[in-house]
């Protein structure tokens, strides 16, 4: 199974209609497959420019390392340099906080993630899970 | 006058739907603001997963150099070495054929750039038309 | 709204006054519009060769995460490896320190930003923000 | 002898009066120091946003070089590759066409060099000539 083009405007648009809901600041969402590359992306007016690397920071540690933002977050907070390192060799493209979510198939395989960025780290991640959940998709946070 | 999250969305579907009536390979559109920073991004399902980079690169350009990609391939024709070196300058992050068109305001300052990619570099660039002109915006191929 | 180079001039100009007035080290001024590029640079005598990146990249961040530079580094010190990353997928080129300071038109939209370096974070800030009110715009330390 | 703040103001502003006066498109200018570093910049309104890379490309390769833009052309289209590999050495900073004008003492000696782009290359090059010989000093295309 892996995510059409179709299930990711779905998420984005229901993550998007989220943050409106919570009142969050404007949000940038990205999704990514199996593969991390990006299948789609949408920034609201008001975000700030730099808002894609974000995104797509948080999602695509989530798929290249298989463990979601928070995991990612309680590594570095435990072991700071063992994610630089990885920062590393993943070319620096890792932001390892809550708002990267690894989405996953019924048998809990990854087939991508979705990564928002603009508010909080943790009503990133609420409005990003309300997406995937709109998507008919499991997430992990 | 920037281009609106929600301009972006139309000149993507448009696009797309274009390449669909064109009979087109899978395409993948990014739309860019003035500052040459991802406004929206989706690929086509079947298309391959690389295609954010080209389509990227070919926008990219358009805005940095305020050239889109007709006259970035022209130059880079008759002079390769110094398109070669812009790209060096530019991380990389250029790839100067048609499908990066660029979005002009009605006085003709450029607001952003659309990149194509996925077909012909020509069929790319007449899909990436048809989105903009749908929007109602200028496009410049 | 955005910062012509006429107004970048005077942001420079009387920041360097503001400096002198204040005795402050050689300073090197920077001015990027609202897409994080550079509209106009300057680099007192006496200042060491690098001051530009450091400049340079002090405005960077505050456009390409629409956050000054005083809550850059506010969450450097709170998130270290957050502002790392950050770093990462922006090549390495965030300061997140006092210097960086954001301009924002009658609306609040960002506009551009300075970045000053030389003398104390806090003293670039000062002289920052004297060269900003002298060209009639809002800053944000 | 070195490059003072105030000669490299007079170099961009003549520069630019030049570029006015023979009605080239909007100009950006770039004037380093003898170690290649930055001392002053400014790009017109209207100049594509990526404008400091091309300049600082033509006068940082004109400076680690000690070979100014038309010499670097020449040797480009002789021997594309050895140009390519020194760009290589040099992380891609080099563009090495005209508008790369190097800066010399009365000994000959290199004290700098000034980046012109906007217009076409030699267009690039007599706006900066014109600007070094206000300052009076002396250039070499």
């Amino acid at each position: 199974m892996s995510v059409s083009l179709r299930k990711a405007r779905t998420i984005i648009r229901k993550t998007l209609e989220k943050g409106r809901e919570m009142d969050l600041k404007p949000l940038s969402v990205v999704v990514l497959d199996a593969g991390g590359h990006v299948i789609a992306f949408e920034r609201e007016d008001g975000a700030a420019p730099g808002r894609f690397a974000i995104a797509h920071g948080k999602a695509y540690g989530s798929v290249m390392l298989g463990m979601a933002g928070t995991a990612q977050m309680q590594r570095a907070e435990a072991q700071a340099y063992f994610m630089a390192a990885v920062n590393g060799v993943y070319g620096g493209q890792v932001v390892p906080v809550p708002g990267g979510v690894l989405l996953r198939d019924r048998k809990g395989a990854v087939i991508g993630a979705v990564g928002v960025t603009g508010d909080t780290s943790d009503n990133d991640a609420a409005a990003a899970m309300a997406g995937i959940e709109a998507a008919g998709l499991t997430g992990e946070t």
